[in-house]
Order: C-alpha cells, then structure tokens, then sequence
C-alpha cells in the first residue's frame, strides 16, 4: 500500500504525492528479491502508519499507483494483482472504511480484468469501501485524457457497475481536470456516490498575487461537491514533482467551503427529507396520525392557494351584479360550500377567510371520516366556527347530505396527483354537488420522466425484497440526475360528465373510466443509466389559480409534496440517440388502485458488417436497407396485478 | 373462448376454423346487449365441450381471434380485455393445460399493453401454459407480415420474454408461412421452447393428383419440427373460407411424422441426455463409481485412438531401424509406459495390444488413487496382465517410482479440456518422465461461443438458486441455437518446460501457470438473445492422432463427452452488428480451481439526432464525429471467486 493514508474527517484536505514513490507512467522492474518479498513476505514494519485501531475508522486507504493492473504483459499484471491483493488483505485488516483504487484504463483490453478484482474485493472484504478514482475533464495527468468519447469514463465506470451487480459499496473519487465537460456529463457524476474528490495541483491556476486558485467552473463545481462530500484531496502532479508546498491551495479549498451559504429556514426543513424514502400516504384506507395533519397545515403556500381558488369561485358562483348573496343582505340565499376530508379544518378556515373577503355569505359543510380527527372538527365548531360550519362524521362516497353544494373543497391530492384516490373519492362525491357546481380542485395531470440515482437504487436494494422495487417512494431529489424534462402521461377532471349521477354503487362495481395507460417516449441526448422514474403533478384549483410540483412551474415555497420515484429492479443503460418508452398503468379493481410500469429502450445500432445475412436469400429481398435496425430492451413489467403495491379503496 | 378445442394427444392434427367465428380484420360491433353479456354474464352452456374434467389436461384452448387485444379504441381494447380475462380464467377453471394466445401485433403501439395482460395471466394462473402464436415467414394470413425487419416477430416475442421476466411458462405456437425464412432466423426459434406448430392450409400447395403436398424445405422444417412437438394444426385460413376439408392435409403430416427415420444405436443412447444437465465430475477430489466406468468403457472410438496414439510413440520412440527393443530380443531394453489414474484399467489393455502390434518389449505401471478401482486393476493384474504390468496405489502427484517413463498416458480430459484438472494432475506426474518422454495426450485445447437456448436457461432457473447459474453443466445440446463457430480460448501442454522438476510441492504452493484469461470477440450477424457460453475441447493426443467434440472436427462416433454449458443468471439481448466480448477466467488457489465469465456486448447505435450535445461547447470540440457512440452492455462476473463452482486439487 502506498505510504500515504489520507486521514478523513470534515473538510479534510490533504496532501498526497502520487508521484514520489514511482512514476506511474514508468514500467517497473523490480529485482527478483524485490518481487519476492511482495509475493511471499508481510509488510514491513516501516509500512506501518497507524498506531491505534480506533483512528483506523476516519482512514481512507490509497493503493500504490505505480502497480500495473491493465498491463500487457501477463507477468506485470500478476505482480500487480498480487500487490492488490496484499494491500485489500492490509486494508480490511487495519479495518480503514474504504481503500482508493486507480483509475479503469479507458482503453485497455485488461479493463475488464481489472474489474474483476474490484468485483472480487467487493465480494471478498463485507465492509471495506472501494472509492474508484475516475477523471473528469481533460488536463487532469497522463491517464485523465477520455479519448473522443467525452462519456467514455463514465462508460467504463458504468460497465464496472454492471459487472458487479451494481454493489453499494463501489464509490467514486472524481479526480477534477483542468478542462471541465458540459453540464449534462457532469451531471450525471452527481447521481452516482460521490465519496471522495481529487483536486490534482495542476487544476489550479495562479492568481494576480502568485497564490493558487481555481476558476469560476472549478469554484462552481466544487461548491456543489461540498454538498455531497467533505473528502477532497489536493494531489501534487507529476509534471511538476513533489515539493510538498500545498498550503495555499489547501487553504484556498477551505475557503470555499468555508463560504458555502448558509441555508433558508425552508431549506433547513428540507434538508432532513433529502434522498429519503417515504411510502406514500394511504389517507382513504388508513386514519392520518395528528403530527402529519400537523406537517401539512404548516405550508405557507398551500392554503394561501385554496383560499384564493375558493375566492374567486365564491365571485364567479355569484357575481357582484347580482348583490342578493352579498353580506348583510339576510334574506339572500346562502353559498354551500362541502369540504370533504376536511381533517382538522385548515380548509374550512380558508373558506371562511374567502367569504369574507368576498363579502359573501357562506354555509359550511365540514365533513371528515376520520373520527380522531373529527373530534377537532367539533371543538373548533363549537368554539371558533358556531353556526357557519355544519361538521359531518362520515365517507363522502356515501354521506347523503340535506342539500347540494355549490362549490366542493377538497385536498386529496398525492405526489403523483391521483395516487391519494383523489379521482375515485370525488367521483363518488360529486352526486353531491349542483349541476353547475365547482370542484376545487377542478382538474390534475400527472407528469413523468426516467432518472438516473444510484443512491435511491441502492436504497430500495438495502430493503431487501423484491416488493420495494415495485412501491413507488415519496421522496425529495437530491443525488439524482433528473434525465428529461417531464411529460405529463394523464389528466382527471371534476366533475366529471361521464360519470353517472349515482355514482355511489358504481365507484365500488366498475371504476374503469379511472384507468388510465400512457405511453411516452424520451429521446436521449447522452449515455445514461436509468434507476427508474420520477413522478411529479400540477393541479388547478380554479382557473388560473394552481399548485404544481412539477420542476418547471413549482409553485414557490411549497413543500406539502415532494415528488414520487418508481424503481426499476435492474438499471438500464441507454445509449445516446436511443428512444426511451416508458409504459404506465393506473390500474383498478373493485377493491383497490393500483400502478404498473415498464421501460423499454429501443436502440438503434449501427451495423459495421455490410454482409447482415449470411445465407439470405429470400431474407434480404425484404430487408429495406434504408431503415435502421432496431432492438427493444425491456425492463419486466413492475408490480403485476398490484402484488407489491396498492392503494385500497 | 372460441368454440374449437385443440385435442393434444401424440401427433395430434386437428383442424380449427379462425375465420368461422368472425373475420379477424372486421372491426367487432357487438350490440350492447351482447357486450353486457361479455362483460357480467358467465359463459353460455353452449359454450361448454367438455363433459369429463379428466380430458382437460390434454386439451388445449384456444382463445377467441376475434377480440383486439391492441385495437387503437380504448373501448375496443377494454372489451378485448375483458374478453380475454373470461377466457383465461375459464380455460383455468377447467384445468385444461395450455392456451393459445393471439400473436402480438407486430407495428401497434398497444403491443405493450397486450404484453402486460399475457404476463399478468402467466402470474395469476399458476399452472397455465401460454402458447403464443408466432407467424414465421410470410404468407401466412393478414396478420404474418414481418414487415422491412425479418427478424421482426423474434424481436417482439423476445420484448415479451424480457418483460416477463423470461417466465418459463411463456412458450411458442408457431405459424409457418408460405414463404421461409433464410436458415439462421429459423434455426432461432429451436432455442425458443416450441410447443405447438400450425400450418395454415394456404401452405400447402397441390400436386399433380390434385393433394394437398408441401414444398421441401416445408417438409425439412416439419421433420425437425417433429423432434420437438406432435402438437400439429391445420388451419383453415381466411381467404379461402372454411371448408371443413382437410382432411387430405391431416394424411399428409402424419405421413411425415411417420416417415421420421429410426434412429441409430448411439442416437439412441444420446437420446436420453438430450439437453440433461449433467454436474462436471470431480475425479480428483471424488472417487468414481464402478457404473461411470463401466459407461466410460463402452466408447467404441475413443480407446482405439488412444491405442494408435501409443502405438505411434513406441514407433517413434523405439525407431524400426533401432530393433534392440523388437520382440522377441529378450536382453534389450523395455519401453517403460506409466499409466496414470487407470481407474479399471482400459488404456492398460489399451497399451499391451499397441505394443503387441508394434512388436515393442513395455514394462507397464498402472497408477489409481481409487481404492476401489485398484481393487479391479490388483484382479486384472494377478488374472491377466502378470509380469507385464505392476499395479501401484497412489496420486500421481506425489509417487515416488523406481524408475522413470518413456510414455506416459492418461485420459483426465473433461468435455472442457482442462476441467477436470488434468493440467495440475500432470504437472505433478512429469516428473515421472525421462528427459525426452511422451505425455499421450500432449496438448489439449478449450473452445468457447455464445449460446441460445431458452430451455436450458429454464432448467438452471427451475433449481431455484443464484449458485446453479454459476456452475457449468455437462449436456447435450438439442434445443439449442449455437450462435458462432467456436472460438479456442486456451491450450495446455505436456510436458510442460516452465513447470519446475520438481513440480509436487510446488503444485500445492503456486499453480499460477495453469491460471488463464482469454477474451473473445464474436461479431453477431442477427439479432440474438444469448443465454450461455458453450464449452467444447479438442486434444492431441500424440501427433496426428486426435480426439475432439468440437462442432467443427467431432471424433466420428466417440460419446464420451458431452459439451459444457455456461450459464448467465440473466439472458442478454444482442442487436445484430453487435460485438459480443467473452471473458474467460480459468484460477486457481492452493486448493482449488475454478472458472469465472461474463459477456459484453458492445452496441454501437446511430444516433439519428445530430445535436448529440445540448450545450456541449468543449464536449463538441473533443468528439470525433467518424467514430459511432458504443456502450457495452455487460454481464455480472459470475462465480467470482469461485463462490458456487469449484474443483477440489
């Protein structure tokens, strides 16, 4: 192992000389005493850095970099495979957390040989970590130039992923270039688990005064790393030798570390929530705990929506023209307005607010089917409330209330739009509402799009069991590369028309009409692995009045929803200029809804070989040479019948 | 369920009539009464054909062709649906074996949607086989047509394959068409679990007596189609009309089924492992019975090129002109042949009857390990061979002999060479042999191709355990598309130069020379799913005397060896074009020795949109348009580390 051992704590920054002990790009050729002590004798006492076992923990191993695991020759690559294995042995000995391998050679015939001794450290040593160095950009030393294919080190890395099963315990240390890719390759650097960064001298530049310094891109970049790891290493390059004068780009780092902002009161809250796995709610089937009540009335923004929708839905159900319904006109008939769920009453209060504020006179029907919740609903009547507010114990697919209302409130709304059962509780409850009556929300879309996050996939992986890769997940994004911009895949109206005016009995006997099966296809611009997909929804409460967590039109400040990840149980690679097709089903049963997904990648390859039939004859007569050939990857079809996943009605 | 019921019993032709129900390209307009009827009401009695719940399990049903499972109507679609649901759910009520399903719409968008309901029946319905219908070639009806792709109906059903997660219930009914397809894309559907076979009587063409008669290379498909199902139907295609005449049709498929020539002796005896997976033996670590001699014994070829090949080395070792060894000269010196692990003593025999024909003077020493077998050897000797021959009980390993080998023969091969540690084996015997001796066989070398085979991929998967796919099997191919010539992966030498004198410690200490690594490319022509590695050998065994299983060169008539099988946990799909990468590990410790393999393809996709970087200004610069994008698709390493399969030293 090589001598150096980075010491990892917060902001670590340390100094290490790859190039002191040999260099890397020099072939060695060792004395056969040499050669034998490494094959046949332990380390030497002078190997030994570490005094205590419990420092061990906080350190990060460093394999010898003159080693030559991608050699030609057979003998250099069993030398070095035998100091891999002494170092792995050494390693998981001394009980460090994780060990810094060398980079994949980008086109070595050996590559996959070499993988197989990572596999195989992996499946040998159940704790150790292996933080593969990969470059980005070139500039970055002699083994950091990525050829023509600007993916080409993410390709390998990808195709190591593979080889091992995608294990979680294969991380990345991303050695920084001095010429950085665009965007979208960095990008997706950012969805696989970055553990360690490498800042090599040469990536710096020199400022005005003589000190190191990075450029803006580096600055930009490595602020954003800060966010995913606080091991970086600034390594001395061989072009330059060692010379151990690192001070001022160590100090430079922290710099930047020590600048990066301090967070907003929302992103505090939401920070906790980053890359973590929630079910989704099950409001209609299960009774609502108080806190997440709680959790929900707490959105700034949310209620200051409904409060608007119900507004001017209070305007436009009874014009200003016509003044009989105004305040305090006593005679005048009253507006009803039915909320249906109403939980602990955020939304009646609301209704409350609007009719004043439209100075219009309102009679509220409050009504709640969870009975711990309703037990709030009676004591704000009774305190708060009085004669305004009727509160109601029951379903609001089956309540038969004395009138009708005029506008129905309701917040049944999921991550994904439908998946609460918004469609089928209000189709039950629209038999509830007049003929020109107004739902709020009165319609929503829900929106998707593939991703790219090997720390969500390994997440559903570490719950063990196969159902997890078919339940969808709650979850707000944050190691993710949100891959495409979303397509919406379906909408719901309320009311809706083609339901029949009784819907009570119908809701439980043929809920067809709320099926729903989208196909959409997604044209991808760069190579990319596929973890699954991210759900996202927009609503309108009334006209122009909406809420959306849709990524392109979020509504500011909102935070009652994070979006919804549907896993895939094996990535998918997909080519660059290959079509991606994902299939979704919102499928139903007498008793429950439920999704089906699938992805299929159709890949268009380029034939090298003119002769694509060997003896056809009669085949290539209607081969039309001008279509391309195509090949269909399909991913299985997720959560069958609903056997993982579903939400009862 | 359409009211014809297909009767399964051996050679079975039965005649349906598809078009006698509704034509399958008129759009159904069901009154609403009747699609009421579908949708609530059970079956009609009418509906009912069978009378005895015992003649289910050799019916097969045949769903209704009139439904659309992927009309582009939504309402069509739904009533197709629940059409089929009904069938499904009947066919599973009686218990009959196998429905047949309608073929998967070769251009709709809703293909995906027809898929999810046949993966949803083969996941609700336990027992229940699907039979899809597959039109191969052209001619076959309205719906056969490929299409530009000839591969087209192989794509879609392996599409269907993947998104079922290649359930072994998922198997084929196959149409033929007029026209055939060339012989690769045929020879595809014999590693796809082929079931049932239906010739539409638009195939048949008429003779001069006015019969019905297929073309030739109709009759060749039907006679290998015979080796694979007797489930035949005759169908009476649309254009015509149903006739109920087809029974001309009948006589002449079962005048092919029962001209199918009798099979030879050895076809017989190979017979019976068709496709049996066999677990590589283990003759160093295990001691063979009694009966896997007895079996070894019985090759009629095998021996007799071991006595030529013995017979050539005396020649060459004790030249004519050099007659002091010529019989009878009693005082000249004997041709001393050590045969190593001689089990019952075959090559024994084999050597006296050589030297007899030579008219060469051999001293014999017959080495086994197996107590058991030296029991049989110690009866041979006192009975038979006498003086010629002394019998010794040891690992050849370690022996320690009074006197040095002229030949030294032994038959350690495995159907992969090396497999059954020959190599180690000899190693440690060459010692044994004087400077200038004869090892018989003197080399052997090991060859490897891509496989397809759904059938053996289901019998690895039917003993339910990751470890299977990561054990080569011994079988005999038969339902099995080997996709490329064979490629040599590596040889073995005897003797060997670099191994040390001495070898019998080292042996034990560091086997590194026997480790290889080979990586082969196969460039694929079609389309193929590759479920394995298929493992030949081929051996010298002295000079021009050779003993092989390779495809290419098989020893007429030799059955001692089956090929091997190198299973992947999960098939990869190969686009045409592609360039399929094997890698083959033989390692080794001090205690063992093992295989490990993965494939890759590398796909190289057109990428039909030229902005292939959306804001790549220093991607763009560094990217050379002549060079297509590639991505490698790659297996896991399977059994790293030797961790399901080994071979005990």
């Amino acid at each position: 192992m090589q001598k150096a051992l980075a010491e990892a704590s917060e902001t670590t920054t340390t100094t290490t000389t790859t190039a002191s002990e040999a260099d890397p790009s020099a072939t060695p050729s060792l004395a056969p005493e040499e050669r034998d002590r490494l094959f046949q004798a332990p380390f030497d006492v002078t190997d030994l850095y570490i005094r205590t076992a419990e420092s061990c923990e906080r350190l990060v191993g460093l394999s010898a970099a003159w080693t030559h695991l991608d050699a030609e020759s057979s003998a250099e690559r069993y030398l070095a495979e035998k100091v891999l294995e002494k170092e792995l042995s050494w390693a998981a000995h001394i009980g460090v957390s994780a060990i810094i391998l060398p980079e994949l050679a980008l086109h070595s015939d050996r590559f996959i040989n070499y993988a197989r001794l990572i596999c195989r450290a992996i499946h040998e040593f159940s704790f150790l970590q292996i933080w593969l160095r990969v470059a980005v950009g070139g500039g970055g030393g002699p083994s950091s130039s990525s050829g023509s294919d600007p993916q080409k080190a993410w390709k390998n890395w990808t195709t190591l992923k593979q080889m091992c099963g995608h294990s979680a315990r294969l991380q990345v240390t991303l050695i920084l270039g001095a010429d950085l890719p665009n965007g979208a390759l960095l990008n997706q650097w950012f969805a696989e688990p970055l553990k360690c960064v490498v800042v090599p001298t040469s990536t710096f530049t020199t400022n005005s005064k003589g000190y190191p310094v990075l450029s803006k891109a580096h600055q930009h970049l490595v602020r954003r790393l800060l966010n995913f790891t606080h091991y970086f290493v600034i390594e001395e390059t061989a072009a330059e030798g060692p010379t151990g004068l690192t001070g001022h780009h160590q100090k430079f780092l922290r710099y930047l570390a020590a600048e990066n902002p301090e967070m907003s009161t929302l992103e505090k809250f939401a920070a906790g929530y980053k890359d973590y796995l929630q079910s989704p709610l099950q409001p209609l089937m299960d009774h609502l705990e108080s806190a997440t009540y709680a959790t929900f009335e707490q959105d700034p923004v949310k209620y200051q929506q409904y409060e608007r929708a119900i507004y001017e839905a209070l305007l436009d159900r009874f014009p200003p023209a016509d003044c009989s319904n105004t305040v305090p006109a006593e005679e005048a008939r009253n507006c009803v307005i039915f909320v249906v769920g109403a939980g602990r009453g955020p939304l009646v209060d609301r209704s409350l607010a609007a009719a004043d504020q439209a100075r219009r006179r309102v009679k509220i029907y409050a009504l709640e089917k969870n009975p711990n919740a309703y037990v709030t609903l009676q004591r704000k009547q009774s305190t708060t409330w009085k004669e305004r507010v009727t509160v109601v114990f029951g379903d609001m697919r089956y309540w038969q209330p004395p009138e009708r209302a005029d506008i129905l409130v309701s917040e049944l709304l999921g991550s994904f739009g439908d998946n609460e059962l918004s469609p089928e509780c209000l189709d039950g409850a629209q038999r509830l509402l007049k003929p020109e009556g107004i739902s709020i929300p009165s319609s929503y879309s829900s929106y998707l799009a593939p991703l790219s996050s090997s720390k969500l996939y390994n997440q559903v992986a570490a719950l063990n069991g196969i159902a997890h890769f078919q339940t969808p997940f709650v979850v707000l994004f944050d190691a993710v590369d949100c891959l495409y911009p979303p397509q919406q895949v379906w909408q719901f109206h309320h009311p809706n028309p083609t339901v029949p005016s009784d819907a009570t009995a119908l809701a439980r006997i043929d809920n067809h009409h709320n099926t729903r099966y989208s196909v959409n296809h997604f044209q991808s611009t760069n190579s990319a692995l596929v973890h699954g997909l991210a759900g996202y929804f927009d609503a309108v409460l009334y006209k122009n009045v909406t809420l959306s967590i849709h990524p392109d039109s979020h509504t500011p400040g909102m935070f009652s929803w994070f979006p919804i990840y549907f896993p895939l149980k094996t990535p998918i690679l997909v080519p660059e200029g290959a079509v991606i097709e994902t299939h979704l089903w919102r499928l139903t049963s007498a008793s429950k809804v439920w999704y089906e997904w699938c992805l299929t990648t159709e890949v268009a390859t380029t034939v090298t070989n003119d002769d694509t039939q060997e003896d056809g004859q009669s085949a290539d007569s209607d081969h039309t040479p001008t279509k391309p050939h195509t090949n269909v990857f399909s991913t299985t079809i997720h959560n069958l019948n609903g056997s993982s996943y579903w939400i009862g009605l």
